[in-house]
């Protein structure tokens, strides 16, 4: 066992200060190593100024990554023979996480050696282990998780699908500073348009907490282009590009789409497959049935949200495609302005919020 | 004007008492009288026990119903020149409600005329006005609607998609309770199981309110199927046979699965229509996608639970085919034991909520 603190490094050791580099968590994922270290080639192709820090097993890591010439000098690998198993609990991942290729990822963030961490591990733990070793910029208990949600003209940028079961109104304009960074960032929008999800779109809709937060972001206060309340099915009609709830409805509103496009999917190659008329015609249509789940593909990978740190969660069944573009993801966030947007936002948050409550009695339009 | 008291009965008088009677909001829906009863005509077929009172225009009702031999002493025409547009707010249509077909629609089913009343109107006039004239059986605020999603064997019934939005533990175990009468009466399952819509399927996630409601549907005093907790992409896994939720989590839900599926339509027409290959397979494969299509279509009506009495709501929308649908299911509700059922398993809901209040500290399993 390798002492954690040290790293453990061997092999190749990257000048950090010239270049943009992004850590990873080699082991994390369904697969491990053998998706990872060539998505690392095929991303770095694209990426000229990138290099990587590797962190897992070398015994693992070093054989894969001598089989792809691209990698040569652009790769360090960190040691650690200890990893977090997709299993494993949050609150365990924290008590023993310590010195996991997971944990030494992040860390290499906190110490100013990467620019941002990628891992396709436990989600929980890749959550628990971020906000103990970076901590949270604002009063959120925990990281909230964004999905890129596909409509005809783009994607929707849709927050919190995590963890913050409980939100109040100021947690859910804090998901609209965040999410309004974010798809600036990722998307290149100069000022996306942000709606708040309710069940209806009058002023007098919903419980208490969505409607003080429309208030909070209707007085203009704080620097997003709020334009109202949005509904259910506003998210696949791109009506804003960032569409902010707390993170129960968010996490169910976002597992039913996912398990809706499943279920038609299933449905849909079934109906294609009975009576031969039908399967030649099924045939036919391939390379645009192809197309079409191309396109109804989110991005694989997506940043936990108010950390003082960048940590990007790839899905875990990713493959080598999948994984490449989440570092390419990486790296066009980590060079953003992002963070740093998202911060001087929050730090309006305090002042907007107690004018607000002085102010709201009176129901701003 | 008629008095609304009278309803202003005209032409066929029904021998009310020995057949099974629907009272109609003829006016009500997109299309009104020329869709409602031509669907009549078309439900009565193979509806021969069923007979209906149809409230709304005489002038415009009456040479409607002369086109149809089959109508011919089995609906009779009680005449209101008012109606409730699809415009019109809950509050609004409380206050200036009373003679309209939607109203006196339902007053039928209070005055004991008719067993069920179905309406394709203003969905929030109707929850308003049938809360009114029928009351709430428990202590729920208002009726709770319920939604049937495909799923690969059947269909999901979920609740609660419309304006409870605000439910503690006591009120989700009322949908659960009503979920698995509907589901029972509607599609004849013997012993439908139950799943509460949260965040993870761990005993110790989501909010408060899921989780006491856990607690209390395990302790086994009420009688429902009940399987724990389920996530957002069973609903259309069919994992279980109900999927209870709060009115605000389950309205986002839905209208989240809606649009998802709306915009797959959508993309999927295109993908299928580039291309001189693609549309010719698309052609041979049409009587597949038609066949698929209507699948995943839903049944087109649903009761407002909760109620003294029987209420459909069918969509604004609904073509011929869907209001006939309507009133099958209408008479299929009302023949069951449903209301007798969800009032039997009410009345002893104050019992089992109490002994749980006391027991809840240890956690049951």
């Amino acid at each position: 066992m390798v002492a954690p603190e040290s790293g453990g490094r061997r092999g190749t050791r990257l000048d950090l200060t010239q270049t943009l580099v992004i850590s990873i968590d080699a082991m994390g994922g369904d697969h491990g190593p053998t998706v990872v270290i060539p998505a690392c080639a095929k991303a770095l192709e694209g990426l000229p100024h990138v290099n990587l820090l590797l962190h897992g097993d070398e015994a693992r890591l070093a054989p894969e990554v001598a089989r792809h010439n691209g990698l040569a000098g652009r790769v360090e690998v960190r040691h650690t023979g200890r990893v977090i198993s997709m299993e494993e609990k949050p609150a365990q991942a924290m008590r023993r996480g310590k010195g996991t290729s997971m944990w030494n990822a992040i860390e290499a963030v906190r110490e100013g050696q990467a620019s941002a961490a990628v891992s396709a591990g436990n989600t929980g733990a890749l959550m628990a282990i971020s906000r103990l070793i970076l901590r949270m910029t604002g009063d959120l208990d925990r990281p909230a998780l964004v999905a890129s949600i596909p409509h005809s003209k783009g994607l929707t940028t849709f927050l919190d699908v995590g963890a913050n079961v409980d939100c109040d109104a100021a947690r859910l304009v804090e998901f609209a500073v965040m999410g309004a960074a974010y798809h600036r960032a990722a998307f290149g929008v100069d000022k996306p348009t942000v709606g708040l999800l309710n069940v209806g779109s009058e002023e007098m809709k919903g419980h208490e907490e969505v409607r003080e937060a429309n208030r909070i972001l209707r007085e203009g206060k704080i620097d997003v282009d709020y334009r109202g309340f949005v509904e259910g099915d506003d998210i696949t009609a791109g009506t804003v590009d960032v569409v902010v709830t707390d993170g129960f409805t968010g996490n169910v509103a976002l597992k039913s789409m996912e398990g809706a496009a499943r279920f038609m999917y299933a449905e849909l190659r079934a109906a294609l497959t009975t009576g031969a008329l039908t399967t030649l015609g099924a045939m036919l249509a391939r390379s645009s049935l192809l197309r079409f789940r191309d396109k109804m593909s989110p991005p694989p990978a997506a940043p936990l949200l108010g950390l003082n740190g960048l940590v990007l969660k790839c899905h875990g069944g990713a493959d080598e495609r999948d994984f490449a573009k989440a570092l390419t993801q990486a790296a066009t966030l980590a060079q953003s302005g992002f963070a740093a947007e998202i911060e001087r936002n929050m730090r309006r948050l305090p002042a907007a919020l107690e004018t607000t409550g002085a102010a709201s009695a009176d129901g701003a339009a």
